[in-house]
């Protein structure tokens, strides 16, 4: 028996891991099974067809690592870079300071753009870095797509142009954990060089795959990349497709079955209709959010996140105690707030497998925990102003039409 | 691929079937075993030990039936009573109605008592009928404690009172289908001699076990019980029960597990805690009714029903709309209106293993099918309204804190 | 944790409830849902479409009872016949004992045809009792397909072939609980009227479902059938069939959606391709009882059973402890020898979803256990005589060639 | 529907990954849960008290990495070693081969030491080069305890006494892979300072934690390891199991829940009883080949592994062909030769949650395999040699005496 016991589902609205899908369960409800005989190089020739769609790419190369999301991270710098290469990259919450902590840790000589948490990406900085050099000593531009911690998302297409813009070579890294499935990403069309995102996020899986899709050009740069790497390396992969074994070292079947089913479901729904959900769901939350009185940690409209809110709340409360009563007293798991805004605010992960009445009813929590808590809300006014958005707004289920 | 895929969770708001826990799931992922071996029979000894607990008895015998809450009916009736006996059953809504058919198909002499569906038992009427029979021509009191239907719920207590005033020595028939295990159900205390009720219900397991228990009075009846019967017979299972191996024929072993696990659940969590969870989502239910400018169907505020909530809408609209655009819309499963009430109620089931959350994602949903429909709701009063009850109300999960 | 606990998987040798495979599992793991939404009555439709196929019948008019094969029996004589009314019935082990048991029970006036067991149907018996009544006061012959308890498989054309010779307008109701899906059964060709199984044998599903299959001359003897019946009433699921919502009560979800899948099993194999499965599996268990000097119960090859051995012992043992030993030692679960037979035979359940090498290990523990218990068998014996056969015939698995 | 379904149940018996046991499926089957609320590191620091029983250590320091065997060596190398340091290693197999490629490719000095595989270590090459080494440049001794390739498992006890003998200060690093759970392993006694294994091995879970346990030694040297790493780093679990929160990133949930389960398994046996088992169905195993007429890959008894056997077919048999027909024509799963062995040799991996049953029905299918392709076997040769051992040696199943 579990020992945190409640009864009732867990409204699980922490920005990742997120809430596995009935189909998925099933699927990965099996067995063991021997990789090396046909059937798991069947299934993965099929998974890495279409792997690549989730990012738009039509040119990409996916790897598929029995890691997380930071393992993807490391995967996509070994690969592509060498030590002391130089990285501008933008520190704008807690994971892309990660990203950054593991660049400098990596050896990178690592230009860090330090924004204010809650702002994206400044483009002009990023244009007068570029034009600035001249000898194109950058190699590579790090930038997480959607800053897990603030809900910020960036505009890519934007930092493509920027980029172009100035001629730089420099190849395109891009994090995108909590946007892939969920946030439209077009890898193509936006030049990015690697893309990546992990299983537990959009794609609503469990936690275990690091999920990368490499541009021609990044599987070029892998050729003089002089990082070392061997769990990481691309080029085992590579040489495994060619076999037809497609694994260097054994893979986790559950997970391949379990993404077999979450990429049918994304595709029976329709990824733009999946994005589009995600766009509904959050601009949802954003009017609840408004209605309470209070605040986004995001500081401009452009920069709001369809997977993440993060909500600043008044300074006479911790916003720890808002997600410990929430998980105390109302079974809803909400995220903290990390680093710079510990205590400063908490966070609605509002991605993957889910719906409008599951967010409806997190919203209704967040407010009964808003008033336990002190906070003078008034009940029903968030969830009235995201049914009223969300009454006009959703769509028939297709399937049922 | 599911045809009828929707992203997201069902919202399950039928009063039954209902919402199935994790770790009931869990318990019945397993293989076949053999029921002759020394698992089954210790697993049984055990459940048939602890079964008796959720209808609050110490004197009952529980038989736990391969069947449904239809053939637990039969199985009731048939064991106790002989042909062309005489029962006093009262008809107050769809599934006292299928009881009362039901006796009358098994060639009973069936004294209905006609009550408005919305109403209960009236014990006026009941006691005129037993101080009449000076003979004991009646064999027994046939009642539905919870009228699905309708969301009435019986009060067994007075019943059993008009019964001992008159001194009649009838038996005292329950179906508890939809009040066991989420209102509270005494059966020793008010002398209730078969009581029943199906897994898929508040037990919150899946459809397959009709639960009986059985008074001392009871199991004697059987002895002059001269209705044929064999596989609901309970002779053949009390005689297995003596041989230690406890199954006439063979048992679901993956529903005995999830019984074991269903009732663990029930035990952590503590009975009459799960009953005042009901109370408290049956009166956050009413409350949503009440500001939605919508009525009740029970007519009584004696008769509420904490496992279900009949909505009367105005005749303006067609309720089975209602339920149509829940799902299609919604991802949202609400009760049809039966039989009378067809097309004038839609019924919102919060039994089983369910908290507020959940219940307050169902009423938004609620409020905006109301909308959809064209009934002038103003969206987030009910939820308003049952959120300011819960939060005053709901205690901290026991353990969590 | 499970107190029985051993290492390795359980060998799961009972003549039923069988291994189930891990597909069926999948499709089971799943919350309930409303079975009134149009998934449930979309499935069922598909469902009633396919079940007669594993009878072979396309004129039949299949149920889907939420009971056992118990309640199944019930359900074919009380919808065909009225009381009182004469039935031949052969008993000839356990289970045809069992439904003659229950026939008398049921009020009906029963010719018992006592069959030494290990024997089947002595057709000149049944030949002479049919010419005698020039009357037809027989209104069925009541006939177990294969006898769970010795091994026997009747030979169900040739009873058919009698009634036919004879003129006789008797119902032929056909217990295949442990046949279909197995052995071959042709429900229309031998003029079968109602053919009924269950869901924890050959089609590898937990029990829960008692599936009955009635020949058009069935469904219009319940026009005068007068035993009365309620729960296992057709009349109420063919109201429900007409009306598209199929269900007079509620279903298991999950059984319907096993079903769906192992039927689709059944289908991509192949319904003769699963019966030739069982012919070879059988056979070989058969070679392998030869080799270790031992007798089949099944006094007659005609008879023999590919479904399930009843093994002889010799009289210094009991075979009770056979039984024990192979579960408390090797994990392996045989079947008991029941009632005459108890203590003389076990019994080895060679159906399902099963394969060579999973009966190979069982006979491997078979040989193990004879030794334990002091029989002396040469170990590898039985085990090399079936594997003889078994490598010479067993097919390529068509989906791997 | 499977694309390579057959029927009855898959035979996996290559050396991983193996069979999960049923209460493993069950704890896996849930859905995500957010890793910072309480119940994550509460199941976090049980197991991290667990973890180092498997390894017989109660001064290790245990790491769930979400890897594989491979990330783990990465793991064990770059967190105690710096670049250019000296490792002597043997290569025996494919695995100690794969491993001393990725040292060679992590820029280590590696003095590889040539073993013919089918050997295992040459303690006297160990002991010549370490008491050469008079400097100590030698910084590590790394062992693949087990050599799955080959089934060889080494000495390690008497590695260490030689290491002891020479005074050498050298850190001792074993991948105990195919050999943690099965085969005894004493990480304190005989002073090994990183000891790892992979979920999907005797641990009977799915692919995807690399299990590592480090010595204080081994802690000590992270302090001037030089090796570059982030993912793979030690020290950030260290601080955060300091926090109390245990996790840098993101662990599985699932795979947590089921190494709970899967240490309750082996605990509820008994490590020693498990380690028991496998010796059993090793040895089992070799008196079959030995029945057989074939010859084990490995040369010499001390070096016989009871995980995995390697077997030497004559060289007029392709070992590819004994591998793809067991799996096209009985579903039966072997190991196919690697490498330098490729074609002449198949592998049968024994371990993991497994009995002898299971093993018997395995030797069953080799023999039947090795008849389809040719080869002169004598038909349940093989199996009556493992049983007449089975049959004596086996106990009876602790639960159910």
């Amino acid at each position: 028996m579990d020992p945190f016991y409640g009864p009732g589902r867990n409204q699980l609205f922490v920005p990742g891991p997120v809430n596995i899908p009935e189909p998925v369960l099933q699927a990965m409800n099996r067995n063991n099974e021997d990789y090396r005989a046909p059937p798991v190089p069947a299934l993965t020739k099929k998974l890495l067809a279409d792997v690549p769609k989730i990012f738009k790419s039509t040119t990409g190369t996916p790897f598929l690592f029995p890691t997380t999301g930071t393992g993807a991270w490391e995967s996509a710098l070994t690969n592509t870079l060498s030590p002391r290469d130089r990285i501008i990259s933008f520190e704008m919450g807690q994971f892309s300071l990660l990203w950054i902590d593991q660049m400098k840790r990596l050896n990178f000589d690592v230009d860090v753009v330090h924004c204010e948490w809650g702002t994206g990406v400044d483009l002009e900085i990023l244009r007068t870095k570029l034009e600035a050099d001249k000898e194109h000593k950058v190699k590579a531009i790090c930038c997480v797509h959607n800053e897990t911690a603030t809900g910020v998302t960036n505009n890519l297409a934007a930092i493509r142009t920027v980029i172009d813009d100035c001629m730089h070579p420099a190849l395109f890294l891009v994090d995108g954990v909590s946007s892939v499935c969920a946030i439209d990403f077009r890898m193509d069309e936006w030049g990015v060089d690697v893309a990546l995102t992990g299983s537990q996020k959009a794609l609503s899986l469990p936690t275990g795959l690091g999920i990368v899709c490499a541009s021609p050009k990044a599987l070029e740069a892998t050729k003089t990349a002089k990082s070392l790497r061997v769990f990481f390396d691309w080029n085992d992969y590579l040489k495994f497709y060619k076999l037809g074994t497609y694994w260097p070292y054994t893979p986790s079947i559950q997970l391949l079955y379990g993404l077999r089913t979450a990429l049918d479901l994304i595709f029976l729904e329709g990824l733009d209709n999946v994005i589009a959900r995600h766009t509904r769901l959050g601009r949802a939350t954003r009017l609840a959010v408004e209605a309470w009185g209070l605040k986004n940690c995001t500081q401009r409209e452009e920069w709001y996140s369809d997977t993440v809110t993060a909500v600043v709340i008044p300074p006479y409360i911790d916003s720890t105690e808002i997600v410990k009563r929430a998980w105390k007293r109302y079974n809803l798991s909400l995220g903290l707030g990390l680093n710079k805004v510990a205590g400063k605010v908490f966070r609605i992960g509002h991605l993957g497998n889910l719906n409008e009445l599951q967010l409806l009813g997190c919203l209704s929590g967040v407010e009964m925990v808003l008033k336990d808590i002190g906070y003078p809300v008034k009940l029903g006014s968030g969830v009235a102003a995201a049914a009223a958005y969300l009454q006009m707004t959703t769509p028939l289920i297709a399937s049922r039409v």
